[in-house]
């Protein structure tokens, strides 16, 4: 009854586990150890060991990134995102990026080893608020340290060396992972050829800060949160998980693609039934639906660690004293960005910063703005416009 | 300690209440009695009765429109927008259209006679589900009948018939407001000789669908909802009605707003405090001050019923059979729409369609989209640049 991976894929895959070694040193100060990290590869390692892409997710991504996965299908990944409607059952068990990553794909799994990893406070088999606290025993919870993008990009760094990877011919995402591929190039700028940032920006917008503001809300006033200690209990945040879960929703979809997608129509007849409590319009029973599907998958506290390090996350502030063209100085990977025209969380303009500050310290970058109209979703729909600009773009770095 | 009335105010006003005698027929089929109506006006009425403006408000205003209030002055009634910021102290008190309603001002109380009531549904005096049922003795809570903006209009008609007023020269109203315009144009043509509808729509958007059906789940997934059976409690969803709050607040707003306003700038310090539960960005604090003061004066049942009504409304549907021309064909009033470029909830486009609609048969419609920066707020914002176009449109009537 599993679907057979598709032609081009890199076929069944099975997630793997590594303990690191070493504590983490994290921006909060704290230090962090023990971590288990959660990864999967696609593609053989070069014995010059100069052909690993690292591939890290958006916000409630995982470490599946390609491939069918037998594990996954039961929980069917791809509803993150709008992607689900459209893969239905094929969909189940891909990875999030299937159709980007694989045997001539944009990355290409016959020239590259692609890594992807599971991000630090991530409830898919990284060390996160879930995993248990040796101080207690007890699940961290609230007691996890606040951790940000460089963080999860300093977990990255330390799951690679086990592996035995020093240069990285790329890191590549998008939204969340854009921002851990630009943290990456400037905290290790010699062990990063190249940058693919997706959907991606320097600094969220105030309007964006301002979304998962009010997601954190949601979460945190459900009574079951309970300040974060609701492992082990009988209740867990789902209520405001949902919520959280439906503002991000549509802000990833731009309006012209809810008016396509659903328009104002009626769930169940040609006139109203004159009810508060019950989905009346398409789009509020889909709404519903997405909740529950990703309550049933995804753990409240990662949604508030993992959005705050989202929100902090500026690269200016962080690392160039108040200046992007500062905070890029030392960068040496060659950059791609590609943003969407639809996209209003993580809109053109982001991108745009990046690649003049770039341009104005005679760094190599371009960025290609698509005209698609999905939203922010276009960077898990739109491969097919995406492909030719990334392949190019590798292709000139080999 | 309370503000003087400014130059131009209708001066200090009190709101009154109205016992309907009659029961009103509503959509759902129910009728509903007894009904309270809590007005104010401003002006004087003419001896021909035949310089009446009914001004309605927005999801989250009241019959307090214009001048001075005590009663409101201690409850702030325009923290219901943006206004509250921009006011500050002065506010207090004045009614939520205060700048474009009184002496020399868009709808000029030395000419007109303007009524302005709480809508069918709210929590400021007229009757909605925190009021007696009288079956029970007890709150309506959730066995208040859904009502629609048609609902809400023929409650505004009753109240007229016993204020002795026939024919309106001008109804008048932004969002919300603007749909009950749009509704008494339609349902009582030959009553009404104009319609001013600021930032509305003759439907709301599937976007603006998804939000308002995300704001009420947040009220009933709040335990303390108790299905809407909260009156008399120790409890009230305050949770889940703040974050309804929040999310209303963002989607009244642009993001080159919240750029101006807030940029991404920190709390308290030059750096972060890695916390998750605190805000650490000023509009993360402003929100929290946002929904504070608004579940402090607002009724989380009021907000369910009132964001069904304006989520169901839909002109074509009610009146057109899908078709919004055969919709508008029976009206008689001359029409001015005006929209902002940077409303987002209720874009330019909702007019467009009407103004287009109206020029397809014959009728005398214009639209007017204001450039301004301040997203849906505009409508309570933007006076200065309404003022003339409004009092242009209601001199060529007179």
């Amino acid at each position: 009854m599993t679907a057979a991976p598709a032609a081009g894929s890199v076929g069944v895959v099975e997630t793997r586990y590594l303990d690191l070694p070493h504590a983490v040193a994290l921006d909060c100060g704290r230090e962090l150890h023990p971590i288990r990290v959660a990864y999967e590869t696609y593609g053989v390692l070069s014995p010059q060991r100069d052909n690993a892409i690292l591939v890290c997710h958006a916000l409630s991504g995982d470490a599946h990134a390609a491939g069918f996965s037998t594990e996954a299908a039961q929980r069917s990944t791809r509803d993150g995102f709008a992607a689900d409607d459209r893969d239905g059952e094929v969909g189940k068990g891909l990875g999030w990026w299937d159709g980007m990553i694989g045997p001539g794909k944009a990355f290409d799994t016959d020239c590259y080893f692609v890594i992807s990893t599971n991000l630090l406070g991530g409830c898919r088999g990284t060390t996160g608020p879930e995993s248990p606290d040796p101080a207690t025993g007890r699940p961290y919870g609230p007691d996890f340290p606040v951790i940000t993008v460089a963080d999860m990009v300093r977990t990255e760094r330390a799951l690679l060396d086990e592996l035995g990877i020093e240069r990285l011919a790329a890191v590549a995402g998008g939204s969340l992972g854009g921002m851990q591929a630009f943290a990456w190039a400037i905290m290790f700028p010699d062990q990063v050829d190249a940058v693919v940032a997706v959907a991606s920006t320097h600094a969220l917008s105030p309007q964006g800060v301002a979304w998962n503001a009010i997601a954190r809300e949601a979460i945190m006033r459900d009574p079951a949160w309970q300040g974060g200690r609701y492992y082990g209990t009988a209740d867990a945040p789902t209520a405001g998980l949902g919520v959280a879960r439906m503002i991000g929703h549509i802000t990833y979809l731009s309006a012209a693609s809810l008016d396509e997608k659903f328009g104002r129509r009626l769930q169940f007849a040609q006139d109203v039934r004159y009810t508060i409590t019950e989905p009346e319009f398409a789009v509020e029973s889909y709404l519903r639906h997405q909740a529950d599907s990703f309550v049933s998958r995804f753990d409240a506290n990662t949604y508030l660690y993992t959005s705050r390090a989202l929100t902090y996350f500026d690269l200016a502030r962080e690392h160039g004293r108040g200046s992007l063209a500062r905070a890029l100085e030392g960068v040496r990977a060659r950059t791609l960005l590609i943003s969407f025209s639809s996209d209003w969380l993580y809109p053109p303009s982001g991108a745009r910063d990046i690649e003049q500050a770039l341009r104005g310290l005679g760094k190599p970058g371009e960025l290609h703005v698509i005209d698609a109209p999905y939203g922010h979703d276009c960077f898990l729909l739109e491969e097919a416009q995406q492909t030719p600009i990334i392949r190019r773009f590798l292709g000139e770095l080999a």
